[in-house]
């Protein structure tokens, strides 16, 4: 016996993985991308991160217009306290939402999406669900390392907290959003602000340490991010400046959880942080929470938010929107 | 471009999969097994059937005296209008549950674990969360075809009914056996049976057709099955005998599943069928069920049963408890 087999260490071979036909045609076409080659590219200088965020951020906000005038949803720049911001009104919104607020914090591996970029997922939000949200322009790195972005969420909170009664104020995030919702969280027991009524994390990047099974399992089978390594292990070292990776604050994981409101999490079974979902959802039903679990079939990281025209989009808004209106007041 | 880039399947490279330290140290030691030699020995005649599945059985059903002194549990032979079955019952049942009836369906791959060796299961729900169980043991191949199980399952479900308000019954199982609750729930509505209040399936093998993403992606990342060829396929096709893969009745992923009851479907990241349950979570909540979804970190096909003694058993069986308190009357 080698090493390999003592120390219960699997051996799994090459494989080539079809596209599923257990999705729909849009879905299909997600799973059917390929990797983008700049995950394994690290930028090396501020110029060079600011060269690469701010081209990306371009490129997503030139897409907002069209999908603001499909989703019939509007967006004003704001600011809370200090905090930039955007707020995110849908053309129309249900009786049953109008004294409800969301708080969104973006995704985007902590540097990506600033500005008007960021705020594509709370148009999703609001036009699908029927929300008014406001949508918060954390600061983030190069310029400012943790915990500036913590310290804006928390500002934000704060400020959004006069605007609407806690407990009908959900907040939500995908991947570092849905991490940085959690760590506000932390934050805001610390500070004995009131919780909010809900939240909905998707596939949230809770340890940026390499930590969690799928990060192994799902390595190169998730064609968004396709493996921990290279640029998102760059991006956690940049954002934590020094810091342990798995202090509570950078790392939820390990923080503690007792008293959070009602959570919904979302992952993929593709997605390389299925294990962060995963873990995250177990931590929290031990400690009481009430918090529910939905997966999608074939996805990798952030999928379900990938293709608006989608069917599995529109049933991942639905489901939030359910669960919000279940716990929101 | 080569075939397979332009058709969208993606190239994984071989890899070597560590045992997660996210996991407890007994579960840890479960996922370091080597994978069963036998995943792909397929037996050729009826004795060859019979051997194995023989020799499997009394293994595990010697296991059982000391599980069931260990929980506090004992275990009495019992037929329901004609169909075999096991009354399994704990020392202490709480009030609450003094009214409520489990109906088990034991795993097995449609033709594993006849007789007192389909009943462990039962025990470890007995013993872990305190309920009156009854475990069929349906008939099986070689001997009996489809539908020979689910003919017993519908008429021992029938005869449970006259012991029980349908509201306070629950019906559970694991595998084959999650796939048996749904078919005969199916059956049920045809027959016009009343729902019962409640079900829980781990890992249901809902669809034995080659269809699922996770065939694929968790191939031999599974270290319970493996595969679903070899001797998974012979099980299948054996109790099929002839008919379409996709027929509802043994497919229930095809089925219509409007009307059934709160559901809490189980499954782990590592496990061959986390597609399966996936996607019956979706198809139930897409027809408005109240269905719950729970996921393992590291764990393949079934292995949230395997050690009673790892912390993720009786966390597992909490759930289970829980969910049934409260959804059955």
């Amino acid at each position: 016996m080698d090493k390999k087999q003592t120390d219960g260490a699997h051996e799994v071979p090459a494989r080539n993985l079809p596209v599923p036909d257990t999705v729909s045609p849009q879905m299909q076409a997600v799973i059917a991308r390929p990797l983008n080659p700049d995950h394994n590219v690290v930028p090396e200088t501020t110029e060079q991160w600011k060269a690469r965020v701010g081209a990306e951020a371009e490129k997503t906000a030139a897409t907002l217009p069209a999908l603001c005038k499909q989703l019939g949803v509007s967006v004003e720049p704001t600011t809370l306290n200090g905090v930039g911001a955007f707020t995110v009104t849908p053309d129309v919104i249900p009786p049953a939402n109008l004294d409800r607020l969301l708080m969104h914090l973006h995704g985007g591996t902590r540097v990506r999406y600033p500005g008007l970029s960021g705020t594509r997922e709370a148009i999703l939000m609001a036009g699908f669900a029927g929300f008014k949200v406001i949508s918060i322009d954390y600061r983030m790195p190069p310029d400012f390392l943790f915990p500036a972005a913590l310290d804006d969420a928390v500002t934000a909170y704060r400020e959004i907290l006069k605007r609407a009664a806690p407990e009908s104020i959900g907040i939500f995030g995908t991947s570092a959003g849905g991490s940085l919702t959690y760590t506000t969280l932390l934050r805001a027991k610390q500070e004995q602000l009131a919780m909010p009524g809900a939240i909905a994390t998707g596939t949230p990047t809770v340890d940026l340490s390499k930590t969690g099974d799928s990060l192994f399992t799902n390595a190169f089978v998730d064609n968004a991010i396709g493996t921990q390594d290279g640029f998102i292990r760059a991006t956690a070292l940049l954002y934590a400046d020094g810091r342990d990776l798995k202090d509570p604050m950078l790392s939820p994981i390990y923080g503690d959880v007792q008293g959070f409101p009602p959570t919904i999490l979302t992952s993929g079974t593709r997605d390389l942080y299925l294990s962060n979902t995963v873990r995250m959802h177990r931590k929290l039903r031990a400690a009481g929470v009430e918090a529910v679990l939905q997966m999608w079939e074939g996805q990798s990281h952030t999928q379900y938010m990938f293709d608006p025209s989608a069917p599995e989009t529109r049933e991942y808004h639905d489901e939030i929107q359910r669960f919000f209106d279940i716990h929101l007041k």
